[in-house]
């Protein structure tokens, strides 16, 4: 943390303010999170509806253009009693085909956003890979389709089945398996929850190299296999990069065994690349073996007022530049959605004027003085330039955590008012946020935006992650229109099409974004994609009807 | 740069000494990289053979198990004439087919190690993709093999023809084709120079994420194809991470459009991964996308003298803790490759007494100040603790370069007395030196170690890579000896294969290391990577002898 002095002196100089740490922020926490909530990142919060899993639409209702896929068998009494056999002990198997057992199967059913419900009556929680082969084998030999689950904290109902597919859920398969402190690489079950091996890491030193809004629920092998991007990525890279080894189960059975613990292996194709961001359509994902770097000892946050999005980009060159190699966050968030956190928290904002424009600025590194220094002579230098208008340090955790709220607590806050658009896309960043400007434009246009009931949309707002050029684009509603989908609606596919932008920054395809691939992926690529899908579940009966 | 107070702190505290900048050490430039010799990484200089390439033995001669595949067409003036009418341009095509033409082609059949060489009488230089896509899918229907190579800088023997397989040499290839300051993502086609791709991303603040001994042959299609690991992996991590995107060419022409600019894109399999570290098995490679981070202000060097195995790894941790996001190289040197470089150089060593082990260690970072003040302490910790027992940090650029001839000077000299038996492994670092030992003792014990020219092994030397867990196994000997060899295999590689790790850490495979691939990987993993071998290239004509 900023030491007292060395954050006075950046007062006096350039009129940063610190925090009021006698009057700290208000903490978001209370309504960030809630124990039930499980999100793959702090972007997933909330799609307005309501009510337990019992009352969500089926995904089969909501998408009557989805037929069930008469190829695969009917799940009997007798598959049933093959796995009881094998699974043994009783929890391994949630029995609702010899039973009625609704209410232990729906939490499998439904997705926590409460948007996609599928009918499965079988849940099947392997203990080992080994387990996971012959359940897959036998699903593969006898046609039944399997969704693989790990935390079910995905975004675009990628983890439920759609109709009475095998729920595997991977939970049980919770454990560390080994860590090397001296090279740092991690050895985990694809079912460890992110939060309890971050937790192990940092006991010894080292960090996950992933985090993300749901680290309490979400499982490793999940993250993996949806190629989670998630809060740290501007410092560690991708997963494609950190992922060292990947256990995995084809439909027939076989293991692959690519658990490498090494950081340089150049004996063949790098198969596992493949499961990496799969969405468990070729295999289950088992094991993973994964490079934690060391835990950074100091940690600070900015948070900034700007004018334009044109001073944003030049603040963030000026991060890159200057901060370099402890810049581990730069967070972009537009006055519209820091207003709606607040008409919702009622928090008193960081700032105590308004500005178009916001950025959260994280470094962390090994030396909290010289990062201070860093911090400070970066804060001084864009303040002069008057690339930055005003701006706040955090002096204490608390601080750094209510800063972050204000970006952590957007996505929740905006399901207030009823159902949000969402849309995770990456755009070139020097027009990444006029995306933003084009639609509330358009919606507004449109007389679809208004403070009134009878306007559907509340606001169109802009935030995300501007170090990765990933902006989330969220249109708050006060209930879902066909209207507003409208404008929307190849609007903005075909807005990033043209830009050769991605549909699904971090996100993934899963059920809500299989269709839209074609905006950003030519021909060539979903055909070349349909071949490996076809090479490693020739059968098909790995997570249907979902992502390509 | 250090400055001198601040590094005669330094000395005073902790005996670390300045590299004599009245007297620098003899620049090591003039014994290292030769005009004409071109390497893929410092590891790869000198095998000891000598003459023109003419001279070199035929590979079909050294490996005469090796039998040309009767399936494929041999080269007909029809086909030369076919690729001459669209290539157009003369110098696009050497054509020993039609007449005599082995001065010019002679380059393209041999390696720079003068250790393999084939028997092409065609070679092909395309200008765009489309002639790439061109050429291949005529080559395919006519079941002619080929050959993809770029700088023809590998170690392995993976970029030269074995048999008349057709060269597709992508130096025309060459430009760069856009690059994005802000977000750092590089365009540029798989025939561009690695050096002259650095140099412009140098005057723009930024840095290409690998370097290699080679820099100045080798091409980024090939760096990406090897997988290349290099001197900066430690700090940038490998090319799967940094790689955004790949432009290539399948064997029936169709063109792989996957050259995305975005640092995150979860629309699909991530196929562009196949093709890294695939040698030019399954396509060419034709164009690279890739994030360049910013160039770090300030470097530092220093050069350690240690006692023991035990306290190399108790720096690397101390290294890892303190100097954390700056430590960009962490390297290992035993006393016996440092006393045989300067047997062939007669410069002074950096340290005034000999130690078992010696370590490079480089920090580059964005504050001089602030790394120096870290490199200091951390210094003065590992003293103070007797880790180290002396040590050097060099004042100024020449230094810097001097103390890094010493690491990457070993293979050159090496070679000075006859030929090298290399392995490039990467071993769990607790048992990465014991390797050399072992090795070292089995040697002495069959009687072939010695000072005297009846012994055909010089000495058995170990040096690498230590933060990346790679070490290069390096026997010098005064002649290639196959009583030698009989010491050396399998034992390495059953050595390797019992601890789980790589027998070939960054080389690669190509024709050298396809026969030992069961050492490093299982059969099922074999399998599944003959399945996208037959995948993508079902008439095998891609690279074939090579790989798996």
């Amino acid at each position: 943390m900023a030491s007292r002095s060395r954050v006075a002196l950046v007062l006096r100089r350039t009129r940063i303010s610190t925090a009021p740490s006698t009057n700290p922020l208000r903490p978001l926490s209370q309504i960030r999170w809630q124990s039930t909530a499980t999100t793959e990142d702090a972007e997933g919060v909330a799609q307005g509806t309501t009510g337990t899993s019992k009352t969500i639409k089926f995904t089969s209702e909501t998408y009557p253009e989805i037929k069930r896929d008469s190829k695969f068998a009917e799940i009997t009494e007798d598959h049933v009693k093959f796995f009881k056999e094998f699974l043994g002990k009783e929890a391994s198997v949630i029995d609702g085909v010899t039973k009625d057992a609704t209410d232990d199967i729906e939490p499998f059913n439904g997705d926590w956003m409460r948007k996609y419900r599928g009918h499965t009556k079988l849940v099947l929680k392997p203990g080992s890979t080994q387990e996971v082969s012959k359940i897959l084998k036998y699903c593969n030999d006898n046609m039944l389709a399997v969704v693989p689950q790990g935390g079910n904290t995905g975004l675009v109902g990628g983890s439920v089945p759609v109709f009475d597919e095998i729920v595997i859920n991977m939970s049980r398969m919770n454990q560390i398996r080994s860590f090397d402190d001296v090279s740092g690489a991690l050895v985990v079950d694809a079912g460890a929850i992110l939060e309890v091996v971050d937790g192990y890491l940092a006991e010894r030193g080292n960090i996950f190299p992933l985090d993300l809004g749901a680290k309490g629920s979400c499982q490793i092998g999940g993250n993996v296999a949806t190629n989670a991007g998630g809060l740290r990525l501007l410092r560690y890279g991708s997963l494609h990069g950190s992922v060292l080894g990947i256990e995995a189960v084809l439909p027939d059975g076989t293991i692959v065994d690519d658990l490498s613990k090494l950081r340089k292996n150049n004996t063949g194709y790098d198969l596992k690349q493949l499961f990496v961001g799969a969405e468990g359509t070729i295999g289950i994902i088992t094991g993973v073996s994964i490079l934690c770097p060391q835990r950074s000892k100091a940690v600070n946050v900015a948070f900034l007022g700007l004018e334009s999005y044109e001073k944003v980009q030049q603040a963030f060159k000026a991060a890159k530049g200057q901060l370099s190699e402890i810049l581990s966050a730069f967070e972009l968030m537009d006055n519209q959605s820091q207003d709606l956190v607040q008409q919702v928290t009622k928090n008193k904002r960081p700032l105590e004027s308004e500005h178009p424009f916001y950025c959260l600025i994280e470094t962390s590194g090994s030396n909290s003085e010289h990062d201070n220094e860093k911090l400070q002579s970066f804060l001084e230098d864009v303040m002069e330039k008057e690339i930055v208008t005003d701006g706040v340090v955090a002096e204490n955790e608390t601080q750094v955590r209510n800063l972050w709220g204000w970006r952590e607590g957007i996505p929740e806050c905006l399901g207030h008012w009823g159902g949000v658009y969402k849309y995770d896309l990456s755009i070139p960043i020097s027009e990444l946020y006029s995306l933003v400007e084009e639609t509330r434009e358009k919606v507004a246009k449109a007389g679809l935006m208004g403070d009134t009931d009878e306007h559907p949309v509340v606001d169109v707002v802009g935030y995300g992650h501007m170090g990765d050029s990933n902006l989330h684009l969220n249109v708050a509603t006060r209930r879902y229109d066909k209207k507003v989908e409208k404008e929307l609606e190849p609007f903005v596919y075909e807005w990033i099409s043209k830009r050769n932008g991605s549909i699904s920054a971090e996100h993934g395809l899963g059920l809500a974004k299989k269709a839209f691939i074609g905006y950003s992926r030519s021909d060539t690529m979903i055909a070349l994609m349909k071949q490996i899908k076809k090479l490693y579940d020739p059968k098909g009966i790995m997570n249907p009807y979902k992502y390509i």
